[in-house]
């Protein structure tokens, strides 16, 4: 017996002006959730959006009062960012991915979503006829909305059926020898599925980047959140696996919003390879009528033109926090582990009334617990399961939405809370006994 | 006889690399300004950036850290805005404009460098073949920049020839007739020249604007900083002057930077006049598979993907100022007033010395003082100007890189202080001499 009928679901898509709900977009799925709720007063279990659910981190909090009260934030920031943030991300990347990037190249944005904005713009530019976008996918829907606002082009392929290094090699080989391709895009934790890319298949992916000279866009908005081996040692192994070990094509996305529940302020960073930075494209410098040197037109003739640096405060705060992490004084990823546990019990719940993970496995490991799980049913296509599981009080993502071929949804666990977990297993109980499995 | 040699000069763009000083940009300028002062120890007159010269405005700063304080920053903002600060801004342009803007049309936006970044974007797409922008120069050259981004066209006339309707619409319509022009941009009072369009061709602009279908965007990035009059009481006349009486097609763009000495918080907001805001536009829904609906489009399909919301504790600090102004407890004009006593105090010096206001006068008055002011010698072009002012320890902008026609330099005020006005008068003294006027 469900919870809300199909007649009330329809109402509730209508007065949101939600066309379709199967294939709705995060923002649609969550204001058909908060109709529902307020009409009945039934909790809705909100698997939908990825926004944090862990306080934010009072460090930044501080520095940015600080800042506030210092009077500096009365002047614009530089364009580069300010100096400290820079230096910090600089150590940061060598304390979790051992991994050496000059402060120069390591440049704030308003959040990932203007970085990654910014730096399909420059990749795209950067050499005639290079000038599309591959995704490694399943992926984040709004990298592609990005493409469309700036009227890019774009292939993608669902990773799922070419995991390991040498399936992966052939389907990449397949894409990249057109020679049209000018950045590989991917998120490591993997939005939406959390699988993580290993090694073996990052080397592949960086030697294909040299060899055809694309830029890899390694978004980390989950950094180290792969609670499988203990990432949260500072300048200690393990370090954090990334493309940049293997490729000088490189860019990485390193957002605030998740490790330190810091989505409100917007800040991330670019962080950009050495070698990338200081190369030198004459179609750059002619466009923009500088010195062409990527780093250097990426961040004072493209970024700045769209944000003119970042808010000040918040990068007071950003510093703040990858310093005290570089320090030790600060465990993110202890502090968001709670995620994982929240995981475990949601998947135990689901796997217990018939559920699947859809995406279930790496190469060499099962998938771990995280920020965010797939989910089947039987062989309920994404849109029908999303649809049911709204009936049963459960908001989610159709994987159709994020590039994947696979039937299934999206559930993200930042939202659940302890009083929650009967609801979700007497519901899914419901849920099973509704649709029997053959 | 001069403070800084000609290879002295030459020596600080060099470590400067900054090929052609004539031309240089803003933070070029900076740049060599800086490192004389540096070298030498002999402070600079800066009057090349636009940076606030006054404090921060302290009822943002409690605003904002009540803010963080509250634990509200670990979530996204609405794509939207908060709000509170959407109706904080419609509130405010009806104190100060007499306008009625639906809180729903009010959008903050990361600067609005970010609002302009948007806009041009939304505007551009709504209609095939109207795909150019039309600058009423001079004006902000990251504007150009921002389209040079995008790969959208411009074209762009000097205003000083054709002030007052009739002259202005003649010039208008050349360009309008076209058909190709989507947007019309200019700022009021006007950076760099501080003229002011005023009643009569605001009107011509917005009478063209609706039998064009051209969007006028109205940046007012220097809100009521006209203190000619005394606009700054709440809905009370005088009202500001703006185009949005006079049609239906407009974007203002209110920047928090220089009202409220806020600039390196990066918020300001796009306020879209209802009947825009809800046109539908077919090719807009089609590229965004959206409905199509303009400010809805350019909030969820354009603003979005670029920066996903603005600063959260930044949204609350603004939303309190423009409460405040609005409840006569805040006077923003007063506040600023300032830089009309530094302008006022500067030009006296300058045109005792020889030199002369380029842009000197509106239709109906002479040019106000405030936070710029445009500055000739004899019939030496921008350049020229530019680079000996340098050599008198005195920074400024070449009016040429603003999209005037006028030989001469735009100064601005911000940066001035006190003990600096004698010595502003020697090296303008030690100038004059050395430059006699026939």
């Amino acid at each position: 017996m469900n919870l809300f009928s199909d007649a009330l679901v329809k109402e509730a898509c209508e007065a949101s002006s939600v066309s379709g709900l199967s294939d709705a977009t995060i923002g649609e799925v969550l204001l058909v959730a908060r109709y529902l709720e307020e009409k009945t007063g039934i909790p809705f279990i909100r698997m939908d959006q990825g926004s944090p659910g862990l306080p934010i981190n009072e460090y930044g909090i501080l520095a940015e009062k600080q800042a506030l009260d210092s009077g500096i934030c009365s002047q614009y920031p530089a364009a580069e960012g300010y100096p400290p943030l820079k230096a910090a991300a600089s150590r940061f990347v060598k304390a979790f991915i051992d991994l050496d990037i000059s402060p120069e190249g390591c440049i704030p944005t308003t959040g990932s979503v203007a970085g990654s904005f910014s730096a399909f713009i420059a990749c795209t530019q950067r050499i005639p006829g290079k000038d599309k976008v591959l995704f490694i996918d399943p992926g984040f829907p709004i990298q592609k909305s990005q493409l469309r606002v700036l009227g890019i082009g774009w292939r993608a392929f669902d990773v799922y059926a070419h995991r390991g290094a040498d399936a992966l090699r052939a389907r990449l080989e397949a894409e990249l020898s057109a020679g049209d391709i000018a950045a590989i895009v991917y998120s490591n934790p993997n939005n939406p599925a959390w699988i993580c890319l290993e090694e073996e298949e990052l080397r592949v992916i960086g030697e294909l980047a040299t060899r055809y000279d694309v830029v890899v866009m390694e978004d980390l908005a989950y950094f180290c959140m792969d609670y499988r081996r203990d990432l949260g040692k500072p300048f200690q192994p393990p370090f954090l696996p990334s493309v940049a070990r293997y490729t000088d094509n490189y860019i990485l996305m390193l957002s605030a919003s998740k490790i330190f529940s810091y989505a409100g302020q917007r800040i991330a960073l670019l962080c950009i390879g050495d070698d990338l930075y200081r190369r030198r494209y004459p179609v750059l410098a002619e466009r923009y009528a500088d010195a062409g040197i990527f780093g250097v037109t990426l961040t004072a003739s493209i970024i700045y033109m769209i944000t003119s640096g970042c808010t000040y405060s918040t990068q007071f705060g950003y510093a703040r926090m990858l310093e005290l992490a570089c320090d030790g004084r600060l465990d993110f990823v202890a502090d968001t582990r709670e995620y994982a546990l929240r995981a475990r019990r949601m998947k135990d719940i689901f796997l217990r009334h018939g559920f699947h993970i859809v995406y279930d496995r790496d190469v060499s490991a099962e998938v771990g617990d995280g920020f965010f799980f797939s989910l089947g049913y039987g062989d309920m296509d994404g849109g029908e399961l999303l649809c049911e599981l709204i009936k049963y009080g459960v908001s989610s993502i159709n994987l159709a939405t994020t590039g994947s071929s696979r039937p299934g949804v999206r559930a993200c666990v930042s939202r659940m809370r302890e009083e929650l977990y009967p609801l979700l297993d007497e519901r899914m109980a419901a849920f099973a006994a509704d649709h029997p499995l053959l």
